[in-house]
């Protein structure tokens, strides 16, 4: 499945770079710059595959990832002003490679014979796990937890593909169409702005 | 062994609303509210797992674990005031759970054959882990390395049970009197309002 | 092979007391500071065996690992004084710790059929995830992260290693050297105040 093959390597990629955003921020040195691009584009697929048993974890399968990862170091040296810009753009990738993520994650959870909703779970989490190692290495909350509509996100997409798979639509469809539910809630929920639901449980303190 | 299964429900539900509680007072938003009780209420015996290889990891097995600690989003939701009021009760909850994990996370490391020093400490790791990843996830020192004398509690029940399960006590009498030894212990601890000892170095250095 | 063993208890040893002196400075009470000892000690191996699908992790083979480890809690309480004094011995313990974690975790990756490039990053990742969980679990971001050279110092130790088993160089002699490739650069980088590269795409931000 080639496009599935392209468009990992997109997520992998975009997340990478957001690792590497993420690192210059903090003014982390080099090392620390090309742990945390490997932790945000790894960390969320490597999670399901030790918690589902699958190791050694995918990514150790072929060194395509680890020099795709390497080649954002120099090229967000050189381009750095760009990617600034063109920050909406990589909001695109991103946002292609959480909706893949998701969908490969259940795949993966799925064909090693595990429950529907446990499926769910690992494709919400090798989405959403590598932002949140990100976080955690930085020594920050995860951004997630407090104002990302990207859960939601994925978590609708895992559920319209597991629900088109359980009624047997043709499976490229399916993924394609999941994908799709995914980027259209998060595009949706920047243009309206809408807001991350507060925890109900909050208010009720106060 | 349904008294065990009863039990470690009861675990799995008070760790769990112990994690919603923490999300609360650190105003996560919904999905970072989930991600805490289910990190709280899974991280132990998760990481056990993981670390004794024995995966997929125990909980997706069924999904009775997933079902309770989501339950307890909208139960904390409409009972929130009354759940502080009891604090005592989950207390007695929470250490139940954590006797139990303890006895339960080395119970399965021994049937692995792996060494009864090493079974202990996967017994504690079991028991402890839940609430570190949960405060490491907060960005927050772990609770326990300050001011938690239950890391001592469960260790003493695990020791106990080693003990007699090496004489060959009836397995039954010695799994309760063994979480009981735990939840003495914890009991006593803030009966007498025993602190937990002093990093002992802590007072050479000053 | 006695003088790995050796020097992997050796290794072990100092980043335990690493572990310890953190805990110290952190205030964390004696709980706390046996988490972090095991934490730091056995923390980058056990990742390493994780990822790779080697479990149960190996330090759960034999009790010696937990033994030497525990040790290092009344050895800090009685030669705390000592220790800060020698904290230049310790140095060089840890940098042969790093040097001789960075070989082995190659050598594991490598005899289990992995890329040579994957297995270079296993090295890098036994010998400084352990530095990289302590500081995690003290909620403060990696030290590595920021000031410390030896990541450099080990990956040069990891591709010399490479690089020599590639051309069949004598095992034995290949491991010393490499070993003497990450001290030598660590203690260069020491004696003539080598700083870390400071991440190159800081300044362009500024």
């Amino acid at each position: 499945m080639d496009a599935v093959v392209i468009i990992d390597l997109c997520g992998t990629f975009a997340f990478a770079i957001s690792g590497v955003m993420a690192a210059v921020e903090r003014k982390f040195d080099l090392f620390g710059t090309i742990i945390l691009a490997f932790a945000t584009a790894l960390g969320g697929g490597t999670l399901r595959d030790v918690l589902i048993g699958s190791t050694p974890v995918g990514w150790m399968e072929s060194d395509v990832h680890i020099y795709l990862i390497f080649s954002t170091i120099p090229m967000a040296f050189l381009f750095f002003k760009m990617l600034t810009k063109l920050k909406r753009t990589f909001f695109i990738f991103d946002t292609l490679g959480i909706g893949l993520f998701t969908v490969l994650g259940m795949e993966k959870a799925i064909s090693l014979g595990l429950s529907p909703l446990v499926s769910v779970m690992m494709g919400v989490v090798t989405a959403v796990f590598g932002g949140i190692i990100r976080d955690v290495l930085s020594s920050r909350v995860p951004i997630i937890f407090e104002k990302e509509i990207y859960a939601f996100a994925c978590l609708s997409g895992a559920l319209t593909y597991l629900g088109f798979k359980t009624i047997h639509v043709n499976e490229e469809f399916n993924l394609f169409f999941s994908v799709a539910v995914v980027i259209t809630i998060r595009l949706l929920a920047i243009k309206y702005k809408w807001s991350i639901p507060f925890n109900p449980l909050v208010s009720k303190r106060d």
